[in-house]
C-alpha cells in the first residue's frame, strides 16, 4: 500500500470542526446545542442577490474568466471605491473563496521554506494554506490582557530571518476581533518596507467594525508593490457557500503570476459571481442593519462573560468573534465536557477552543473562542449555560494562581 | 519591490490560452473564429439541472459539509454503480472541480521531490497542479502514429526512480481521445503494484465513448489502496462553470488526509452541487443523445482532416478532442498565423497547439488538438477554413523529409 505523504500526515485537522462528533452525540442525547463554535452568521442572505441568481437566464453554465467575469470586476471597483481604496478591475482576479486567495498568496509570492510572520493567535486555516505551500509561519505573540493590540515592533523585529518574505494581517481580526489603528499599521508598514516584505491583508470582515474605523492595507502609502489584498464576500454577505473571494493587488508582476494559478484551476465558480455582483448593488444602508445586529450581540456576549467570576473578555473592535479566559486549567477539555457531560434545561453550548489559534505551543490553554453569529436570545441562553457550566465544572479553578502560567489571565 | 517566488515563475502560462489576444485581436477586425481550441462545450446544461438551482429554497448561503452534502454524495453513488463502480457516500469527498481533486491528490499523497508518471502527450494543467505541490511529472511518450495507445511496459519501467509515487491516467484522454483497452489497464495495474504507486485517474470524459467500453480504474481488482479517481460533472452535463468535481478513494488513510486539505478550504460551491444533484436524476438515455452528437462531430472532423493533404488524424476513441499532425514546421506559429494573418470568406480558426501538452521539449511540434465542441455546420466551416489556410500558409512543408525530427508523422 502507497504511503502518505510527509505533506499529507503534517497537515493540520480543523480545530474548529474537531469536537463535531462529541456535539453530535450530544444532539442525538436529545440536548440543544448553541453553537457559538464556528463563524457560519445566521444572518440572511441578501434576498435580490439570491433572486439574482435564480433569474439567470444563460443555457450552458460555461468556464467564466479565469480571473472572474469582467462585469463583476468592474463592479467590485465600485464597491472598493466606496471604502476608500481605489483600484482598477485589471487588478482584481475572482478567486474561489478568501480560501484560494490565501493559498495563491502563498504559491505564487514565497517558496517553500519561506516565513511569513503572523500575530497569533490567527486564524487556524492559514496553518492548512502554509503545509500546502511548504511555508513556515512564524507567529509573533499577542495578550489577552492588551485586548490582543498588535505586538511591538521589537517583537515583529525578533521573529525576521533571512527567509522571510511576508507578513499575514487579519483586520478586524479572526479569531480576536481586534480592530488595528492607523498606528499599528504604520508599525507594519515600516516593518515591512525596511524587510522587504509582502504584506498579505485578509478583510473578511470589513464590514463589521464598532469601534474606529478600519483601514485597509490597500490604503498604506508607498506600499503598492508590497500589498495583497484577501478578501471574500462569505462574511459580508453571509454568503460563505458561494465561495467567491478576491486576491487583489497593484503589483502587476504578482499579478500576472497569480493568472498562471487562476488558470490553472479554469474560473472561480459562475453562479456566485452573479450573487456577488448583485451584491455590489445592494443599498448603501445595508451594512448598517446588520453591522448593528452584530454590536448588539458583542455587547450582550461581552458582558455577560465579564459578569461571571473568574472569565474575562475584552471588547472586540470588529468581526464577530470574541476570545474570553476561562477559570479553567484546560479549554479543551472543558468544551469536550460542555458536549459530553453538561446540560442545563437540556441545553449546552459548543465553543472553539483558543489553543487551536496559536502557533506556539502552550499558548491560550485557557481561553475559548466565541463566534456571536446567533440571534440574542439564543446568545443569553448559551451565556445562562456556560454560567451554569463554569459552577459545576469539577476541574473550575478557584485560585489564580493554579491558572496555566502561559496565560496572560 | 518583493521578489516573486521561483515557484510563481516556473508556473507554467496556459498554453490553451496563450493565443487569445491574437484571436481578440482578430474578432476586432471583424473576422469570424471558430474556436476548436478549448474544452467549452457548446451542449446545453440539462435543464432540468439549471432549475433545480433556480428553485433552491434557503435564505442562507451557508459552508456545505466540508466534503460535499451528504445527499449529493448519497446520489453519487448510484451514477457510480450504474457504471459497475461500486463504492459509498463515505469514500467520496466533492472538490471544487475536477481540478481541485487533482491538486488534493498531488498534495496529499505526494510531497515535494516526488515524481508522478504521466504518458504524453497529457492535460497541460496537470503540470500547474504539480508545480504548486513541487511534484515533478516523469513523461512517457505515446505516439500519433499508433494513436495514442499506452506506451509499453518497458518505457513506464524505464521512467520509474526511486522518486516515483504515482501514475496519473487520464481516459477517454485529453488531448488525444484515447480510449484505454482492458489490457492497457493490465499493464497499468501489475506496473502499479510492482512498484507500489498511486494511480490517478482522470476520467472526466467518461460518458464519452466511441469505441469500446470504459474502463474504469475503480474497476480494478486487487488495487483499492492504490486507486484514486479523479472526476468532475464539467464535461458530463456541460456544467464547467459549476466547479464541482470528486476526490473518490477506497483506500481511508489517503481519504482521511485529503478531508483535511477539504476542511482547510472550508467546503466546495454550495449552488452546483444542487446542479450535481439533480443532474443524477436525469433519464438512463440522457447521455446516448450527447454522444451520438459528438460521435457525428468526430466522424466530421476526423474525416476532413484526413482529406486534407499531408494531414494526419488517428480516429479518437472517446472525450471530444482530436489531435493531428499538420505539414508545418512549428503550429504554434502557424496558429498564431491563422489568427493574426489569414481569414477565409471572413471567417479563421483558432487551435490548440499540441507542444504545450507534451512533458518532453521538442514533441509534438507539428501538431494540433482540436475539440470538437461546436456544431457540425461550424466545424464544417472551420476544416473549409483551414483546408484553405493550408494551401496558403507561406511555410507549409511540402516534402516529407522537412517535418521535424521529433515528430512521428
Amino acid at each position: 500500500m502507497p504511503e502518505i505523504s510527509q505533506r499529507g500526515q503534517i497537515m493540520p485537522a480543523s480545530p474548529i470542526r474537531k469536537l463535531v462528533p462529541y456535539a453530535e452525540a450530544a444532539k442525538k442525547r436529545g440536548t440543544r446545542v448553541y453553537h457559538l463554535n464556528i463563524g457560519q452568521p445566521d444572518i440572511e442572505t441578501p434576498p435580490a442577490a439570491l433572486d439574482a441568481v435564480r433569474n439567470f437566464h444563460f443555457k450552458v453554465l460555461e468556464y467564466s474568466h479565469s480571473g472572474g467575469n469582467e462585469s463583476y470586476r468592474r463592479k467590485l471597483v465600485k464597491y472598493y471605491a466606496a471604502r476608500g481604496i481605489d483600484i482598477n478591475y485589471h487588478q482584481i482576479i475572482i478567486t474561489t473563496g478568501g480560501s484560494e486567495a490565501i493559498l495563491f498568496g502563498f504559491l505564487g509570492c514565497l517558496d517553500a521554506g519561506d516565513e511569513v510572520i503572523i500575530p497569533e493567535p490567527f486564524y487556524a486555516n492559514y496553518n492548512g494554506f502554509a503545509v500546502e505551500a511548504g511555508v513556515k509561519v512564524v507567529p509573533v505573540t499577542s495578550y489577552i490582557d492588551t485586548g490582543f493590540a498588535l505586538p511591538s515592533a521589537e517583537a515583529f523585529e525578533k521573529a525576521v530571518t533571512k527567509k522571510t518574505r511576508a507578513i499575514m494581517i487579519c483586520n478586524p481580526n479572526n479569531p480576536t476581533g481586534y480592530l488595528y489603528s492607523k498606528e499599528e499599521w504604520e508599525t507594519l508598514r515600516k516593518f515591512a518596507l525596511k524587510h522587504n516584505l509582502y504584506i498579505f491583508s485578509d478583510e473578511a470582515y470589513r464590514e463589521f467594525c464598532y469601534e474606529g474605523t478600519h483601514v485597509s492595507a490597500m490604503q498604506l502609502e508607498g506600499m503598492d508593490q508590497h500589498v495583497v489584498l484577501m478578501d471574500t464576500i462569505s462574511k459580508r454577505y453571509s454568503a460563505c457557500g458561494g465561495r467567491i473571494g478576491a486576491f487583489i493587488t497593484r503589483n502587476q508582476q504578482v499579478h500576472d503570476t497569480i493568472m498562471k494559478f487562476a488558470q490553472a484551476r479554469l474560473s472561480p465558480p459562475s453562479f456566485s459571481q452573479i450573487l456577488g455582483e448583485a451584491a455590489v448593488d445592494l443599498p448603501d444602508d445595508y451594512f448598517n442593519t446588520t453591522r448593528e445586529e452584530y454590536r448588539r450581540r458583542r455587547d450582550l456576549i461581552v458582558k455577560r462573560l465579564n459578569e461571571m467570576p473568574g472569565v474575562f473578555c475584552p471588547n472586540p473592535g470588529g468581526a464577530f468573534y470574541a476570545i474570553a479566559s476561562l477559570p479553567v486549567p484546560d479549554a479543551d477539555a472543558f468544551c469536550q465536557w460542555l458536549l459530553e457531560s453538561f446540560s442545563h434545561n437540556g441545553e449546552t453550548l459548543m465553543l472553539a477552543p483558543a489553543s487551536g489559534f496559536y502557533g506556539s505551543p502552550g499558548l491560550g490553554l485557557n481561553e475559548v473562542r466565541l463566534a456571536y453569529v446567533l440571534n440574542q436570545q439564543s446568545i443569553a441562553a448559551a451565556m445562562d449555560c456556560l454560567q451554569a457550566a463554569l459552577l459545576e465544572y469539577p476541574d473550575r479553578i478557584r485560585d489564580k494562581k493554579d491558572i496555566p502560567l502561559a496565560s496572560h489571565y
